[in-house]
């Protein structure tokens, strides 16, 4: 019979069982000299090479250390955490308490240190085992609502998303956070901030950049910053926490309406277009620091109402030179119920797309108009182009991202109306900070030249 | 009868014929103890109130003076210009030979000073009225090629323009200035990119975010800065030159093929994405400061080759939650001929439309992978959906840009192969700088939080 404790087997797993350390407690490893202390991971391994032990370091790295004969280990300090130590109960009634929501992807999942293969679900009991610190923040309950890559979410499964938050904002919880793979996370962040009306605390959605078995994963920080963003930031809007920057040092916190993941591969990928990040958060000090505007201020006492319908019959279009009349005719002729253009500029595209969109504007299909610029605001009065597209009854979603648009046009035609008048008050209703309706220079970041 | 003089009518028009200044003349306005000094503007009037007078400020501003009878008017200097001071031969002959192909848009726009009316068309003559500092810079003749809003730009205007840009370098410019719209002008950077094969001297793309008749215009310092590239910076590529800031201080010149337009009104719109820009011009001391790349450079003994000719049967499709496969479908199904994908993250989008994907593919359509991102590089060995694509024939277009990718691609299709291995091989060839291999870290801009 194999030995496994906690995943670590052989002669790892009696060295460990031996001197009675478990996952979260602090280990001291003495090395050639050197000596590393850090807290103790469990391992999730499919084929791990037996002696190499995981410690998460003080800066939120993870290390595998290959343990051999002349290697010493010992136990540093036992994790002081509720599990184990039983706290004073109003200890435990004044922690704020989150539930954890996973969805897939990067962030949710469990890592084999050898294969690098990723395996996805966390429990409270793994999430607790994995980041200790979390339960220093919030008293929580993690669960898995469902398990997809993010590019495969579809608008159906914000509706499941938007139910569970619901139904845990009518528990009482203090926040959500929701651990959601990075690549369509800005659409889900906004989708709940249209689902939910009136939400008394906040929704943060949260993932990871690097997968948590590199050195340089940002899981744990980015977790930190969303567990106490969701505790205790004084705002009930939809949000997303990630590194503000390369450094493990600060947590952004951008509204859900105005963000997208400007970065392939970089930590500090997500960043706010058209508005501010609202909070800086330190997460080893805790510190909430305010940056931007809160637009609905957390109250607990707050009644949320769900309005979780999205239609899946909307198409955002790119315009590019010689884009073809025939994808809008096509959208129009295969029943799709509204069209978002990503237009060039201030929100043109081809003359030669007129009788197109008009022809989809009188079958009932609202065209909305963002821009490819991202930044700015869509303005169809400047040009003639503009004012034929307006002519034609094409809806200026003004500085919205093309991405916020579709989401939003999502929502309007399955919860509230297919009226091509009534969508057009709606998409122009500031209704999450999607419109912002004054920019200020600092808005537009700086670009390096030297 | 009315009197008329350069666009001044009334007892304007009797003045200014009186003293004897003309258009490019400095002339001295002295009103209410104020004294305004600057070039005489000519104007461009559907409806022009009878009393004001245009003059060009040294800061590059226009603003109109409204005469009464109390407001003195003098010439200050007559221009010295090559249509009045016959120079000498040898300062003619030393000058470079700039032509000026003007396709529309803003820039290329006379002003009505009034009615804010913007009629196109700059004749050699004209220009060198409205910014006689020109002539300066080089010798230049000024030539209309088309007159299209830039989003009604089409690959078969490509094919025009970059004919006529073949036929001048062959005559011997010194380099090529294209007064474009800025709406789709990185479209059309990159497409003579491309076109133009072994290019001897550069082509300079060159905007106007402001309308000429704002005094914010940026068009003269973007034109200065346009001509000044193309008559002496040491490069032989396809380049935009615009406003490096929203000062009127420096001008930069970004590669055609790793730009694009990020706000739709700053006059900073324009950026180099995944690269730096090449120069920063001062189009005050006509200072040229490399800060980037040069891949090419200037030698005007080399003989260019034309190959320009753009599939317009290519499409540019956005991936996004819930995205249908029935879009890829239906292109292979209308017989397009390539498809670019503007995926998620590092280039994934939904697996529900990998089997639509497989079918464009097999029916030999080549599908092309880039990022929504923008920044970054597209990577399609880290997840399993990325690994699905690439199994499936998708080419990962690395870090270009989709809106470059589209364009390429559009040229591969219809000036070299349709073979889908070629095309390939093609569209991972860095030909024109579309691919930079190695990121530094200050490739991204600084985004401000406090």
């Amino acid at each position: 019979m194999v030995l496994v404790y906690h995943g670590y087997t052989g002669r790892l797993a009696a060295l460990l069982s031996g001197i009675g350390v478990e996952p979260g407690d602090r280990v001291r490893v003495v090395k050639d000299g050197e000596v590393f202390e850090g807290v103790l991971m469990p391992r999730y391994t499919v084929r791990a090479s037996e002696d190499i032990l995981v410690i998460k370091l003080e800066n939120g790295y993870n290390i595998g250390i290959k343990v051999d004969e002349r290697t010493q280990v010992s136990l540093a300090s036992k994790k002081s955490r509720l599990e184990r130590v039983a706290e004073p109960e109003e200890a435990v009634e004044s922690k704020a308490k989150i539930v954890l929501l996973s969805t897939g992807g990067t962030i949710a999942s469990k890592i084999d240190y050898e294969t690098g293969a990723v395996v996805p679900a966390l429990s409270t009991r793994e999430i607790t085992e994995w980041a200790p610190d979390l339960t220093d923040i919030a008293v929580f309950e993690a669960r898995e609502v469902m398990r997809v890559f993010s590019e495969d979410i579809t608008p159906s499964d914000w509706e499941r998303l938007a139910n569970e938050v619901y139904r845990e904002m009518k528990r009482g919880v203090n926040g959500a956070v929701i651990a959601h793979g990075t690549d369509m996370m800005s659409y889900s962040a906004a989708a709940l901030a249209f689902a939910i009306r009136d939400k008394p605390v906040p929704i943060v959605f949260v993932g990871s950049q690097r997968s948590s078995d590199r050195p340089s994963s940002d899981s744990i920080l980015n977790l930190k910053g969303a567990f106490i963003t969701a505790s205790r930031a004084p705002i009930a809007e939809s949000l997303i926490a990630m590194h503000a920057s390369t450094s493990d040092d600060l947590i952004a916190v951008h509204r859900g309406v105005k963000v997208r993941k400007m970065h392939t591969s970089r930590r500090d990928a997500f960043q706010s277009i058209n508005d501010k990040p609202i909070f800086l958060v330190n997460p080893y000090t805790s510190e909430v620091k305010q940056v931007g505007k809160i637009l609905k201020t957390r109250d607990p006492t707050r009644t949320p109402s769900l309005e979780a319908r999205f239609d899946d019959k909307v198409a955002l279009v790119k315009a590019y030179p010689g884009v073809q009349n025939e994808i809008i005719d096509m959208l129009v002729d295969k029943g799709f119920h509204g069209i978002v253009i990503e237009g060039s500029g201030l929100g043109h595209i081809s003359n030669r797309l007129l009788d197109s969109i008009k022809r989809a504007v009188e079958s009932g299909v609202p065209v909305v108009m963002t821009s490819q610029c991202l930044f700015g605001r869509v303005n169809l009065n400047v040009y003639s182009t503009g004012r034929r597209l307006l002519e034609a009854g094409v809806i200026p979603a003004e500085d919205m991202l093309p991405e916020v648009a579709y989401v939003k046009l999502s929502w309007v035609l399955a919860s509230k109306t297919r009226d091509i008048a009534e969508v057009r008050k709606w998409m122009l209703t500031n209704l999450e900070g999607e419109i912002n309706y004054r920019h200020t220079l600092d808005l537009y970041p700086r670009w390096l030249y030297e």
